[in-house]
């Protein structure tokens, strides 16, 4: 099953000149959703504790490979999303900066993490989701992604993890 | 296993007299998490196309869901989030109101839905779900919830809908 014939791209989304590739026919498709999640499963070889999916589409894979993996969910989320103390993680943007919480008592010293992301892009919010992880004490043992979009070069922020892409453009 | 000792009670979150009901307990813990999609996915009884899921908890379950009942899962989000043609339905919030999003083309004439959230509170995103979703010409089979919060009432804005919930409060 060729899952890039269920990736739309969008043109000018969601600002002028960003060419968006839109993974909702992906989610729509019973086969292709199942075989996504086989798939990304497939690429994890090692046991892991705990899967970290970040807001909001991290969330669409991230808990389903935690249950294949016998492995807990934890959620990343923007600011002021999640209940309890919580650790952040301040980013650059191309205009401005961001922020990433994580809730202070979801990891503990020495969790083997899968990091899971939609879309892999200029890497931003990926490298301060392995900041907020290894803050906690955790070991990141994969970033995987759906999409990688090589030409905005992510997998360079991430240099010394174990970074996997199911599909790459 | 009762799924309730993995629910912690936040006070005064998001805002002052609101007594929030955390699933991250229950995310994180492996069993716990396998157990929730088990028990969700036990409580349909019948043929589903699609689940629909709201943004951002209910993309947690409704795409696991989607992939244990071998159907699509489509989402539902606020404004300005999806790319494409969308729909969309305003409603009222105890202050002001909001907007809930979908795509147009996410949805068949005559496709069996499944909508699903993690909480059902006062009823407004989930009546709001069902207008988008009907307005689409799908037909909404049943709406699950992990945890309802009965003094609330959002089970009267879901009248003449199949409302089932894991955990009742």
């Amino acid at each position: 099953m060729d899952l890039k014939t269920f990736i739309r791209d969008i043109p000018d989304f969601p600002s002028q000149g960003i060419l968006f590739k839109d993974i909702t026919p992906l989610l729509k498709n019973p086969k292709a959703l199942r075989t996504t999640t086989e798939r990304l499963v497939q690429m994890v070889h090692d046991e892991i504790d705990i899967v970290v999916g970040m807001e909001s589409r991290g969330f669409f894979f991230a808990p389903v490979l935690a249950s294949s993996l016998n492995a807990g969910f934890v959620p990343v989320r923007k600011p002021g999303k999640l209940p309890g103390k919580v650790v952040g993680e301040t980013y650059a943007l191309e205009y401005g900066q961001d922020t990433l919480e994580i809730l202070e008592d979801s990891i503990s010293k020495g969790d083997r993490v899968l990091i899971h992301d939609d879309v892999l892009a200029t890497g931003g919010t990926a490298k301060a989701t392995c900041a907020l992880v290894e803050r906690l004490g955790g070991k990141i043992v994969q970033c995987n992604f759906l999409i990688e979009l090589d030409f905005l070069r992510g997998r360079e922020q991430l240099n010394g993890f174990d970074v996997k892409s199911l599909m790459r453009y």
